[in-house]
């Protein structure tokens, strides 16, 4: 069978379990996420097997150290897999809620029901957990999936998937319901975004250079993260110590996450007594400093930014720094630099708070707080595959209600149409 | 100026026009509505002339006459324009509100705020009045519209259009609010799929040939609606009175529009007693009907239905006819032949009503009801451009509420991540 049958094949069967897990209950989906929790936790050492397998080939193909790490799964790590299932299973079902209902004059009843999308395609790179994390979440949102890897992850993700697929019969639901995609061939990728028959969203996870060629190739519908450039904005009227503590935990907590700061904006009129207390914190955290021509007179030891620096994500400890004039400066400076993801305000002043919240045109604002508290478990919402900076559908954290949109149900007594 | 950067410059005055438009509040937002109607009631003679001239254009290039009287625009043609704009006002604004509000264990309280998309693009083919129902529903929503019509309705579109901006301009609002693309050169519409920097959301209205080839070449996220395949399924238990008189409803009520029915599924029980009758309707209605064998014995002057004829959107006055043995196999046919559009069940039966909600995969599921009431209108959502039956973002009619996202607006204290 050549590659695009055997795709096809997968989405085919895919789609028929997904009409299964639409209406299969809480607790049914629920016993298939427990018995899956307990064939991880029986299976270790063929996990760490399969693990070695890949990693032993990542060496032999040089991969980075910093890839290695993604792919490398120990004991904690799997301890960490099952806690992720434990935690899916205690949150609430989305399907089957009704989210509104209306009698309209002629007597129907306009009821909005949530329900799963169906078939969710996921393809990622390198860490195997994803297998897990995605097959959870799509199980209790009522939805199949099909996983897609990445080829140097290969064996980890066969035998999670196997392992999945086996526990999802073992609890009387269907196996199909996680389909991993059975080749290394990169032509899988391209074919399995061709079919919008079957699948219903596609969530590329994993760096820029895949985003992008999912969603320049995809015909199936995309959600997608694709870039972090967020700010932190300093007005005028900012509890300093505080923006000190808020801006530095932004930067400097995990600089290589999507929600990480790029960009301290500052006021002017505060530069002078802000800027020399936070390169303080900023040297001991080790973070090198770009910097415009308004704030250079302030720090000891910052480069100069280029425009292209405003654009950039760095995925670790660099910082920009520029000084504005006013509030609407910062932000026309986050619309046009941001990529709408996560963007904070430390401000006294509640008129310039509630004007930064309308008009910042991101994902999740943040007064007075850290850009780095843009989670789903930090919300509210429990486990999440990752945050949607695009604007349709979804922004902010792809939780379980994420994997869910509502149909029209209506129910009438003959009514027809005049 | 290249056709590129014609359209990038267009696409940057309407981005530019979005972040006004965003936080312009409801009572501008509505003069410039005014402002609109009105402008179009005082310039009857001149839309009419610049229509004229595209009917002429038209009749030249011997389009058909369908297409012609679609394009066609007189007095009440107008006064319904206006009356659009009128209803539009009406509605309540959905943008800025809070659909969710949480507080945190660390004191932080999570809102979620309904925000406009941007810049909204619409595609469209001959009808003039999509400029002004898309442009009084995406101002009213906050949200600036690039309008590309079809080049068969250049001039009534561009007359349109410039009275827009000028109404616009009169009512102290950004004129870029309403871009019209100004050359009727197609390589402008693959332009204008590219800017996912400036554009939103694509929405496409026309024939399926536009829907496919917007939604096989955009990068950016396409809402769309590709076909209305719709059924109406006859329970063993239904009132048949009622199913001849909602089926009749379905199929001839208006059979062009996208949520008329074209099968018709009857359970195999009931098929002796129903068909007879339903044909006497459809026969007075000059329904042509394809059946399938079961059917075919009930039915005088029925053809044989194809495979194929199942996949089938007629637009017309035909019919398919089949039996099924179950509410089952009434379900799997309309999730394997249907478009996820508009399904009905007749039935007196709340068990077989429910499983009919649940199971079936459609943006609108009906009980007891024609699959012509799945309208905004209909619905109580008032003025709406057209109906999706893709799954993310919004099934059903695409109204103002789905011309808007959630952001996230968080409020804290100094909070940071640990």
């Amino acid at each position: 069978m050549g590659i695009k049958a055997e795709v096809v094949k997968l989405a085919e069967k895919a789609k028929a379990a997904s009409y299964i897990l639409m209406n299969t209950d809480t607790q049914a989906k629920n016993k298939g996420l427990k018995a899956i929790a307990a064939a991880i936790d029986k299976n270790r050492d063929k996990i760490m097997a399969a693990n070695k397998k890949d990693l032993a080939l990542g060496k032999k193909n040089k991969l980075s150290k910093a890839f290695l790490d993604r792919l490398a799964l120990d004991d904690a790590g799997i301890d960490s897999m099952i806690k992720s299932i434990n935690d899916v299973i205690k949150l609430p079902d989305p399907v089957g809620e009704i989210t509104s209902s209306l009698k309209r004059p002629n007597g129907m009843e306009v009821i909005k029901m949530r329900m799963p999308l169906g078939v969710v395609g996921i393809i990622f790179e390198s860490r195997p957990n994803v297998c897990v994390e995605a097959s959870s979440l799509t199980i209790k949102s009522g939805n199949s999936v099909i996983l897609r890897g990445g080829s140097d992850a290969f064996n980890s993700t066969s035998c999670l998937g196997s392992l999945i697929r086996g526990a999802l019969k073992s609890a009387g639901l269907p196996e199909d319901a996680v389909c991993v995609v059975g080749t290394t061939d990169r032509k899988a990728v391209g074919e399995l975004l061709k079919l919008k028959e079957y699948i219903d969203v596609i969530i590329p996870r994993g760096g820029k250079s895949l985003v992008d060629f999912v969603s320049r190739s995809s015909r199936v519908p995309v959600i997608y993260h694709d870039a972090g450039i967020c700010h932190t904005y300093v007005d005028e009227s900012a509890n300093l110590d505080m923006a000190v503590k808020v801006a530095i935990n932004a930067k400097a907590q995990r600089p290589s996450t999507c929600n990480a700061m790029e960009t301290l904006l500052v006021n002017s009129s505060v530069a002078g007594k802000f800027l020399p207390e936070m390169e303080k914190e900023l040297i001991k955290a080790k973070v090198t400093v770009k910097a415009d021509k308004g704030s250079m007179k302030y720090l000891k030891s910052a480069k100069k930014a280029t425009e292209k620096d405003f654009y950039t994500e760095y995925n670790g400890l660099i910082l920009n720094i520029k000084t504005v004039g006013s509030l609407s400066e910062a932000i026309a400076h986050i619309n046009k630099y941001g990529s709408r993801h996560s963007d904070a305000i430390i401000t006294r002043d509640s008129a310039a708070a509630a004007r930064f919240e309308k008009e910042v045109d991101s994902a999740a604002v943040f007064v007075n707080a850290s850009t780095r508290l843009h989670d789903g478990f930090e919300f509210g919402l429990g486990a999440e595959m990752g945050i949607s900076n695009q604007k349709l559908h979804v922004r902010g954290p792809m939780a379980l209600k994420e994997l869910t949109s509502e149909k029209y149900v209506v129910r009438g007594s003959g009514q027809i149409r005049g």
